[in-house]
């Protein structure tokens, strides 16, 4: 969805604009090819847009100057293996809008800009840039002012690619700080189930429909931006960059699967009640919420850091991994700064 | 009523209570007497809570183990003038729910514990402490979890204080950064000002009742974190402090009077046309956004900083003290960080 989104800014900018599915999307590009409209996100592509088959995806890059990947972190092994060798050596420069960080040996986190570069082992150079920042796809389709920021190794390609996309509703930030853009998005996602939890807390207690409740909210919201913000450095990031995540937090809380995930998990249900309910759902918040406890725990092993200095993560692995079911340690989130 | 809400948890502890009111809060402390309701906060305020005219506010002293202040911002002076004296030497705590900063000389903020220490003018020792935090009045005397912090310069005093009030649902943290908690929790009444400017906007887009979006609040609350995460240190506060604030923006930007002035705003109105439809309100966040901005300006007159690179808050001057209206700079957000 947030691929096709992107298809706005780049046709207000009068780009010429090839929309390729992958392998899963044959009936949306099929959809798209009869009616113009993005089936899920229920919106008009503008026109112009050209919708193409996977089959058709070599023609496709031929003459490309940008290559938007817009697989979810499910989709990046697919994309290195297919879109990867195809990729011309040194002119054709990536932006991915994947969020997801991959788990390494050994503790480490890999984004997937870093995670692509390595699979090409040096055998040709292709800058891999991605995007993070707080932005639906469905509000960006409608043109609402969004702030993102594009993160990458190069900075004259992530000015020329702010220039190629940045329309008076799209403002781009640019940072050469891919570690810790991509662990900020990447975290919230984790964190918005943590955040979400407090909505079902509240719906159990006093039924579904009922008036909600912020303090409990937002008594997550913060204990969530200080583990990010003590996250974020330890996987290689600046600081500053902790706010792009933080204000992507306050974005997927109000709305989407993950939200509707912990909400469930908040009423109490296991987390395979919760996602019975959920048909036909992958969870990137799932995801790496587990690659990022198993991290830590991997730290946790060498004396580095205490899983336990992270408590909503940790209850928040201990309900998807542990057969726990919601119990927020809120005493643990009480500071001694004295 | 966030004084009037702290009753809740102190008879959740079996301390004896007395509710004494200011001058302005006759006829709240006559409905109180009468009914138990508290009637602005439509709460029944708990058994045993005594309800106490101003009139008898000092033997309501008479032995009292705790002084919770519960005055506005705009309530500092009269507190100064009419409490402090009455207040006996070194035995009396007082933690005070007030959030506001006051505007010093020569561009100095300074938190209104240290502001009444100040009055005291060294005659007599009286231990100042305050509460910051995401916490709404209705929500905790509902009895929802709620996360706050307790701050002052005496560790004995905060961990005396948190044993007084601390209850299943008030998680109460304690810390020694005094200006970083005040500032940031100040702070967080202005931004929450910029941040519904995003919901008045579409509003006027869209129409009154229109599907809200959450991109642009989300652009103008990571802008607002930003912003905060700067102000805080300059203001003589630790950068863990931030969190307080930013959660509690996370609360404020869901409902109450700065909402609505800023959703008004964000519509397009000017401010005199705006606080003509709000009626009888005195706005916390009008008075901080402008005693910051102040106190920047000055700063910016010694060459210290530049009221500019805070363009969120100097655009809320703009539009609460120069006659502007919303035109939220959008560019002027975006960073390059290479």
């Amino acid at each position: 969805m947030m691929g096709s989104a992107m298809t706005i800014p780049l046709r207000d900018n009068q780009h010429e604009v090839r929309l390729v599915g992958t392998p899963l999307d044959r009936d949306i590009i099929d959809h798209v090819q009869e009616t113009g409209v993005h089936p899920k996100m229920q919106r008009q592509l503008p026109a112009g847009v050209q919708p193409i088959q996977v089959d058709d995806l070599e023609e496709a890059l031929d003459g490309a100057d940008l290559l938007i990947s817009g697989v979810s972190s499910f989709g990046v092994d697919w994309f290195s293996e297919t879109v990867l060798p195809l990729i011309p050596d040194g002119r054709l420069p990536v932006l991915a809008v994947t969020k997801g960080l991959a788990e390494g040996p050994e503790g480490a986190i890999t984004p997937f800009p870093y995670l692509w570069r390595e699979r090409l082992k040096g055998e040709k150079h292709v800058s891999f840039n991605a995007i993070g920042g707080p932005c639906t796809s469905y509000e960006l389709a409608d043109r609402r002012h969004s702030c993102v920021a594009f993160c990458g190794d190069e900075p004259a390609v992530l000015e020329r690619l702010r220039e190629m996309l940045e329309t008076p509703y799209y403002h781009i930030s640019v940072s050469t700080d891919v570690c810790g853009v991509e662990a900020a998005v990447g975290l919230k996602n984790a964190y918005a189930l943590g955040v979400t939890l407090a909505v079902g807390m509240i719906e159990r207690e006093e039924g579904v429909g009922c008036t909600p409740a912020y303090n409990p909210q937002a008594g997550l919201f913060g204990q969530s931006m200080r583990e990010m913000g003590r996250l974020v450095p330890m996987f290689g990031g600046r600081p500053e960059s902790v706010a792009y995540g933080v204000s992507d937090l306050y974005v997927t809380v109000f709305g989407g699967r993950t939200r509707r995930l912990g909400t469930l998990l908040g009423r109490g249900l296991a987390f395979a009640e919760a996602m019975g309910e959920l048909e036909d759902v992958t969870l990137e918040s799932v995801a790496i919420a587990t690659a990022v406890a198993n991290t830590l725990r991997k730290r946790e092993a060498t004396g580095e850091i205490r899983l336990a200095d992270f408590p909503l993560l940790e209850h928040i692995d201990g309900i998807l991994n542990q057969g726990m079911v919601m119990n927020i340690p809120w005493e643990r989130f009480e500071r001694r700064e004295l």
